[in-house]
């Protein structure tokens, strides 16, 4: 073992935990995959190995030291023993259920077994603020948020949320840390419900219930909006890049169509309500006529992460 | 002459004009692309033998019929004539500058020219609603917006806007004709401001520019939030089926998520001022950086069709 990346501990050999081994070996860290529940572990092992040889097939094993799957493998040690899977880690990435008295069970378990005051203590929650489970903590300071998107290996992007009182060479190291892992960081300032990935999101989805909802358009057409139009530019690009090319740059665009986006956003200040509502049925209907039925959702899973891969493959002969 | 797809007439021989003219004679449409100035009109017959050899290149001349950009380039036509133009065109595009007075002065122009009752008149705007200039013309039963998305043989987007007094069967043929060269139609049931793509452009937009105006995080970092995570999916799948994977669909995923999602979205009800303000001065500087210089766009723009390209490349090899 020992190797010159370092330990790091996932906590929690679930689909997300899978993904974040996968990323650290493949990048040359010892991995040590921690569960309760051994057979578990032990079938999340078979399932990196899988995920490592697919990357190989695609030639997405990217670091230079680690040229097989087999050997990014060997780094990976599932454990049952969550003081084991801990010691001496730099880095521990936790991936218990999306409930913040599990968060919090958890992180006070971790910081009364972390021995060193600089393992960083990261969570992969999508929705809940750091605050709301390490405040009381010892090692509080050492504690963040690191968001993946599903599935890491091919949508590179984790949201990086510190606490009020995370330190600022704890939020550093974690941005390191993920770009060394190939993964593309964002750091948030502050916390906000939702963080930034998931405050976009909404505020696309609540734009396009709105058109449905008013008898706009379909929601077959929101869908074809963004997937021929809109999100082709943005595989690649963001929406101020956007902007910034539709004029002379930012402030020429703002001149030329400031007021008027000022004035179609005004249009877009109310929210709708999604549960429990005619036009969820609607939309629900329309999606499961447009793209799959209920039942199939598993194998359209299979066939987007396909597309997710062949993109990833895409990308990387191509130039930013 | 007399090409089986029938003859439409373009007006306008810029950017947009060069596009559809591409389009069209692609799929073996017999095209008019008229202009005041013979000149630009002979620049744009070389512009689009030009983009027709790209697209050869590329694999892209989707056609059967059509199996050359020479045999493509055949088909179009320069005029500076308007009458004999548009005389026995089955489909008229507009491309004239985004000026309400010009669209109306052009169309009242084309309504006392054109002969059949159904030809379709159509306009390219991107934010100008066809009853602004079409409420007094005898043919305004035919006259619609079709409006694309640059670059349209990479994005194939067209927003479809009827004004309430066009006639069904227009929208409707003219959607036919709009898959007929490639292209994905979505359609407005009633006119709103923005039309579908921009309307969820700028809600896009506007929530970047709050969490960069609250200090939640940096432009660069909005950006990556979309080029390297939700894009990606954006790329092949619209937000509505995206939401209906991510739960056992649509019905699941909103009484999963949708109080939560509803309250976010309230937060994000205030629209922020763009144009002269300190926030668009932050954005600018760090797309500078980020990006390119004003002075570089042009590149830049270079850089982004050609991503664009090959990405038509790409998806034009995968299954939907």
């Amino acid at each position: 073992m020992a190797s010159e990346k370092g330990k790091v501990a996932i906590i929690g050999s679930g689909l997300i935990g899978k993904s974040w081994s996968v990323l650290f070996c493949r990048a040359g860290y010892e991995v040590y995959l921690y569960d309760i529940d051994e057979k578990q572990v032990s079938n999340a092992l078979s399932g990196i190995l899988e995920s490592l040889q697919e990357l190989e097939g695609k030639g997405l094993l990217k670091n230079s030291k680690i040229t097989s799957a087999q050997e990014a493998h060997k780094l990976v040690h599932g454990c049952s023993d969550i003081a084991e899977a801990i010691e001496g880690a730099i880095y521990i990435q936790e991936n218990t259920p999306e409930n913040v008295d599990i968060k919090k069970k958890v992180f006070v378990n971790l910081d009364n077994l972390v021995k060193n005051d600089d393992t960083i203590l990261a969570s992969s929650t999508s929705c809940i603020v750091p605050s709301r489970f390490t405040e009381t903590l010892k090692h509080r300071k050492q504690c963040i948020v690191a968001h993946p998107v599903n599935p890491p290996h091919y949508v590179p992007l984790v949201e990086i949320v510190p606490a009020p009182w995370t330190e600022s060479s704890v939020v550093e190291r974690t941005r390191a840390i993920m770009k060394d892992i190939g993964q593309a960081p964002v750091t948030l300032n502050k916390e906000v419900n939702g963080f930034l990935l998931n405050r976009i999101q909404y505020a696309i989805i609540m734009e396009g219930w709105r058109l449905v909802e008013d008898g706009v358009c379909s929601p077959e057409d929101v869908d074809t909006v963004m997937s021929k139009g809109l999100g082709l530019r943005y595989s690649f690009m963001g929406p101020f890049e956007t902007m910034h090319m539709n004029a002379g740059g930012i402030l020429d665009y703002c001149e030329k169509y400031g007021s008027n986006i000022e004035k179609i956003c005004e249009e877009q200040g109310e929210s709708r309500q999604l549960h429990d509502s005619n036009t969820a049925q609607v939309v629900h209907d329309a999606m499961c006529n447009a793209s799959v039925p209920v039942e199939k959702l598993e194998e359209r899973r299979t066939w987007r992460d396909k597309r997710l891969a062949a993109l990833a493959v895409h990308q990387a002969g191509q130039e930013d």
